[in-house]
């Protein structure tokens, strides 16, 4: 049996295998993922992500834990979980979160666990998630919740391998966690408040639907009309509904993700957004994004890898050579070496 | 006169127009860097990253001040500041303490800000950071402090444009943030502990001296035989001090920039740092990682840019369609293209 047919069989260890190889860029790596592509597009996939300190990887676990339960019409699901840790760049060792993982998760055989650091560039992180993603798509987990850390333009990639891609805050993180809310804001699908036990939960609420507000201003204007002009409602109000329903306006949920406070209500989100996905035709439009990114950053690790080996090592230590010397410019130098 | 020629002439009109087509993108811009290329390498690059609530913005503010004083044996030096923030990738509007800055800085001749927000890419971004950067050094700013947000892959792509690099810690800035530490510890030439009246203090420098500990082994085990075995001090300290000079041990900098203290020990702290680049041949090194990756990043747009020119729009779509049917595998279709 190949590696492939092990894990659609069932293998963890296969499985486990698999991964070590895609994470490490190898061949068999490939290949595995070429027979096992064939069975993805078929698990939710979650993407995680928020500032230090908003208690990410707590939440991850509760979500987790609720996944396995039956219960508010959901099925129990199997869950995977990618945990990305970008900040680790050179260590290789990804840290997130996984002591709180392993006392709450260990030995359900539900449940897969993978941590994953960046090694070397930020592209084949994002590549080796994505082939790790796959993996546990096809190996049969039905979400896949991918965890990273911060807000950078890291998280946006990563966020953009996700179906439902939740921004988790919590109150009282510092003066300018406004000037990252601004940027991560875009990319949240579900606004979450964790901590909100914490005092300050009030501010941080009303700063978020405030962006919001500012954000989504025709959704916000459409409920303004309907809320505080009644006699224009029943004209308006079919018709105000069609647009809004094309519309997502990301809910804001408050949890306490280390008592499970507010984890049912978030997976209820989750799913509606889902819902939301698919009756807008919106599903496929992300999937067909999503594979298109995979696709062109492939192209061009394989198209740059190519051209290096058809030049000579002399050629381009001469050009960097001249670089130095300012005698040309970048650009001049790569005129030079593709002409 | 071309932008260049009027840039070099000291236009701060020309190089604001420069800056805005380099980060467009345009090929006035690359006509101009090319230009202003023979004219860069002169410039010191101090890189300031660090989580958010540091006060980053403050203390690139109370540094640049610093800098246009002369004193403690340094003469007044003109300074550029490039603010990236890369938590912005949709918005392209850059908001990086944008506020204090125009109150302590505006109206200073001798000091040239730039706000750059990621549009599209994090490629893009890193490369129009080079580029400005590169106008600002040929437009002679000696100084040059480039401004990231967060600890992300993204900020230790910006931090290798930079020649020393300042990691900005604040005390008691959330659980996790230790994870943070371990990844962005290693890029950091400098460690400064900013908002250092604040409670905590002494834990958070503890926490980073261990840390530095951990990652500088070799100079740690040094300083404790001298000090700790006086009667080998004699015969081993020429021997000791000859390696110990060849590593560099980030030093840790207490400041509270809003009020300006500790800001003198910190420009002494990096004009040692860069002493020691130029002393053990490790500016010339890292001036030419610099270039060559710049150079590796344009030829890949470059590289994928011309591919895609030559291949038909309908092949391209055809196979990302039969992706989308789990036809074949993004590393299949792949092939297929290249073939």
């Amino acid at each position: 049996m190949t590696l492939a047919q092990e894990i659609l069989a069932g293998s963890r260890l296969a499985l486990a295998r698999l991964l070590s190889q895609i994470e490490n860029g190898t061949p068999q790596g490939r290949a595995g993922l070429a027979d096992l592509f064939p069975y993805t597009g078929r698990a939710h996939l979650i993407g995680v992500t928020g500032a230090p300190g908003t208690g990410k990887s707590s939440l991850v676990n509760a979500l987790a834990q609720r996944y396995r339960q039956p219960g508010d019409g959901m099925a129990s699901r199997r869950v995977g979980i990618v945990a990305v840790d970008p900040s680790s760049p050179f260590t290789g060792g990804a840290i997130l979160g996984d002591r709180v993982r392993m006392r709450d998760l260990a030995g359900d055989p539900g449940v897969f666990i993978r941590s994953m650091a960046s090694r070397g560039s930020l592209g084949g992180l994002a590549a080796a998630t994505s082939g790790v993603v796959q993996a546990l798509d096809a190996a049969g987990f039905e979400v896949v919740l991918i965890e990273t850390v911060g807000a950078g333009q890291a998280e946006v990639d990563i966020a953009r391998l996700a179906h439902t891609t939740l921004v988790i805050e919590a109150p009282g993180l510092g003066d300018d966690i406004q000037a990252i809310k601004a940027g991560i804001l875009e990319i949240a699908d579900v606004l979450v408040i964790n901590k909100a036990d914490r005092p300050g939960v009030e501010t941080t609420e009303r700063a978020l639907k405030s962006m919001l507000a500012l954000a989504h201003p025709v959704a916000h204007v459409f409920r303004d009309v309907r809320s505080t002009v009644p006699g224009a409602q029943a004209e308006s109000h079919i018709q105000d509904e069609k647009k809004v329903e094309s519309l997502w306006v990301p809910p804001v949920c408050k949890t306490v993700a280390i008592e499970g406070i507010g984890i049912g209500e978030l997976t209820l989100a989750i799913q509606q957004h889902l819902g939301h996905l698919k009756q807008t035709g919106e599903l496929a439009l992300r999937e067909r994004s999503r594979l298109q990114a995979e696709l062109e950053g492939l192209l061009r690790d394989v198209l740059v890898a190519r051209w290096r080996m058809a030049l000579s090592d002399g050629k381009y230590e001469e050009m960097l050579q001249r670089m130095l010397e300012r005698q040309v410019s970048p650009w001049q130098a790569v005129e030079e070496l593709i002409a």
